[in-house]
């Protein structure tokens, strides 16, 4: 096994997911951060070779490289089944992949930076929030539905991976208020202090600037 | 084997998406048509029951609701796997898989109709332009290295099936100039008298309304 080298960003919740599917498989890994906003280093030549979207994350593995967070997770899977992010049974295995899908496609692309600054400052908010509400409303029904400890059943699977940090979003960056859902407000509660969480967190981020403060 | 129903909109290229999977795999379905647009019969409360998004497409198959295109193409796969749409191989895999995720979370949401009606008219063919060929030209560079025949070396894969609606949006909607984008444009012109490719068109679905030509 040569090494894993995982391209992030400490707040990209893109990235995020990636850093959470990895620990929780216990898959040791590099950090190479990216700085993004600033310095647009996902444009260069270099980057770009790695990831043509010039975007994070990206996971060099197995010394492939691969890219797109859902795809990375799947690839894991398939790579890496012993831990394992997704349900035997193949009902929940799809609701942890919808619930996946609803934020990755439905909500996560509506807060993209790159769209964001097409608006005004003070609108950008309520733009972002009502994409949020329009996905956690359909995810906190589902979660009615199949959820159990975590999002399907009591094991973690790549459904939690996408809700974390896409709620982490929603609450810091965007104010949304989270009282309409109780199942996703309990889920984010109990998986606060999970270890494989809290390292994967932004706060705990090498390249997390000093000035900032969530 | 009870009955198999696609929630289906002619134009969408989400619902295309699943149509292309389902007659690839042969699996015969009975389709209900939505009407989105006008009557936004989408919203209604017996269908929300049925896609918390309030979207199509939605898969009804072994007496449940499946929803989320690459989530239902997923589960045709695990449970389907006798005509399969993706490769053996791993990497590959992940390539097939990484072309359908750019389409599915870094294209088609930024061409949504909620989306471009936030945008004048005369800006929305401009907007969805630029974010299509944002993810073209990665397509692209990925067809480059990993296309036989089709997206994924010589067999049909989920990638063609994301690949080929959104093209016919990128052409017929939005006006995108696609010269650049050789590979894509061959693999456009390889599937279109496919017999799947042919049946899963928006101009051969019941729902098209009889005035508009494309």
């Amino acid at each position: 096994m040569g090494k894993t080298i995982l391209y992030s960003f400490w707040i990209s919740s893109c990235s995020w997911r990636v850093r959470l599917a990895l620990n929780l498989k216990c898959i040791p890994y590099e950090l190479k951060t990216l700085l993004l906003a600033q310095n647009g280093e996902q444009h260069s030549e270099e980057y770009r070779k790695i990831n043509p979207m010039q975007q994070v994350p990206s996971l060099y593995i197995d010394e492939n490289i691969v890219t797109e967070s859902l795809n990375i997770m799947h690839y894991l899977e398939e790579t890496r089944p012993q831990i394992p992010l997704l349900p035997n049974d193949k009902i929940e295995r799809a609701k942890a992949r919808q619930i996946s899908e609803i934020i990755v496609s439905g909500i996560q692309p509506y807060q993209n930076l790159i769209l964001l600054t097409k608006f005004p400052k003070e609108n950008q908010a309520d733009w972002a929030s009502f994409w949020i509400n329009r996905g956690f409303k359909a995810v906190e029904g589902i979660l009615a539905g199949c959820s159990g400890k975590y999002s399907v059943g009591d094991k973690i699977t790549i459904a939690d991976c996408c809700l974390i940090p896409q709620i982490f979003h929603a609450k810091h960056r965007f104010n949304v208020n989270l009282e309409k859902y109780p199942n996703i407000q309990r889920i984010d509660e109990i998986l606060q202090n999970h270890p494989a969480f809290l390292e994967a967190h932004p706060n705990n981020q090498p390249d997390k600037p000093i000035q900032i403060n969530n």
